[in-house]
């Protein structure tokens, strides 16, 4: 059975386009690699590469991926709206297809070795990290590029792979495994931004919703809609349907519908099956790899 | 944006491996040929190859596949339950992905000149035959590989391409293009036929049902079941969500509750967009193309 990983590379450049396609030939320059999406985005002078393959194969091409952006980008000099503390940011290895997220981590090892070997110190997050205060990126990341280098005086602080002294031209990178991410949102028919958070509440993990839910109620101004977005972290075990099922009813207790949802970005074929299950009976018999496209 | 092409070839052996094999090596000879499915039934005694790419390869990986097929197999020696009448029985190539049916019609003629130059017998059918009465397989078929010397002395029955006289050993081809198909059956909790047969007439387009649904009652005897059958030929324009709600409303007439549901065989990812958007109303800007796995 073929396995599949995906790798999503966040580099600290989103608006040299020179620099940006540079980048991208060194990752095109490992073969059978898929991309599925390239973003850059100027206000928060960063591109997301996202793209999958063999594990082995997205392993050497997010290597020579994170090399030409080190050699490139010197952060000394970046700018941006959005939290970052090196030129490679942040690498999550999501794994798609008949692999495990065991199987992730150790990629995601392989490849901070790799880029501690480079002269950039690495900090593990997620599943990759054993360290229950430095597994979440927001912690890790927090006080950005700028305290990085008072930030690694502490012991606490000190990179899992690389020097343990400040690199200010790369500054570190955070890499690990992570479920894949399903971001899910739904527009009711309502202006009332009050009703949405009522709703949120009820769905996300916070606040004795659902375990694998983050949500937040929003104004959608030109639509006079309010949009309940949710990132779904693990829709295996908080699957679309019910968090789907739930707002519906939530909603109707306000005697609000839902407009409509959106499925925003890559979204993996397997957190369709759920639907297909609850909707219209699937059996146990069918499986998501009898579907081609 | 890249086109992709599927072919389902149906030869006329499906007992004889080490012959199965030879063939399938043919077909793989052609790189970047993805195989979906290889299925032999020593009953039919037919091995039918599913296999998606980009067009001109899956043409080349045809017309390779068939070849060898007619060097090796020998219709005057074939026995088999299901109706057949040459050594490559049927060819319908699919249009999978930014591909039309008149592209997929063009790429049945070009392989059917290519077997007519080999001296096999070929008829076009579905959209790639204009004669109305030579457009169903089952007509083209009619009589099977016994009465085809016969029949090709008709004037009615000259075949598009090749040779005007019976070939013995190929017998003759039928090859065309049609929209995928989606198999899709439904199991009632009843044991009883005529409640089966009843909601079969409510949905097939024999009996006033949908334009694009061939439908069967069976009974499952090992589950006390009864099943409606269906080969769903275009569902764009005859969804899935509309029969199964359809057939689940039909069936509460008789107290009949849906079992379960079963999707066989290779199904098109784009057939699940109506499900997603009739149960979880995913708006219009959501693009299956941002589906991976």
């Amino acid at each position: 059975m073929d396995k599949v990983l995906m790798a999503e590379v966040n580099i600290s450049e989103g608006t040299n386009i020179d620099l940006v396609n540079e980048v991208k030939e060194a990752l095109l320059s490992v073969d059978s690699i898929e991309v599925i999406d390239i973003d850059s985005n100027g206000d928060h002078n960063r591109t997301v590469f996202t793209y999958k393959g063999n594990p082995e194969l997205v392993l050497e091409a997010t290597k020579r991926l994170a090399k030409k952006a080190i050699e490139l980008i010197d952060m000394t000099k970046h700018k941006g709206q959005h939290p970052r503390m090196g030129a490679v940011d942040v690498v999550p290895f999501i794994p798609v297809k008949n692999y495990t997220t065991e199987e992730a981590v150790e990629i995601a090892k392989r490849f901070g070795k790799f880029l501690g070997e480079l002269g950039v110190p690495v900090y593990y997050y997620e599943d990759a990290q054993e360290k229950e205060y430095r597994k979440s990126l927001p912690k890790i990341r927090k006080g950005q590029y700028e305290a990085l280098e008072e930030k690694m005086k502490d012991e606490k602080w000190q990179p899992d792979e690389g020097p343990k002294d400040f690199n200010a031209k790369s500054g570190a990178t955070v890499t690990g495994a992570r479920f894949p991410l399903v971001a899910f949102n739904i527009n009711l028919e309502t202006d009332n931004l009050e009703i949405g958070k009522k709703i949120v509440k009820s769905v996300r993990a916070a606040t004795g919703g659902f375990t694998y839910i983050r949500a937040i109620a929003l104004k959608l101004e030109d639509k006079n809609q309010v949009q309940v977005s949710m990132n779904m972290v693990n829709y295996e075990k908080t699957p679309i349907h019910g968090v789907y099922e739930t707002i519906k009813s939530e909603a109707n207790r306000y005697n609000v519908h839902i407009h409509d949802t959106e499925l925003v970005g890559p979204v993996p074929l397997y957190a369709l099956r759920d639907v297909l299950d609850f909707y219209i009976k699937i059996s146990n018999t069918f499986s998501m790899d009898q579907i081609y496209s």
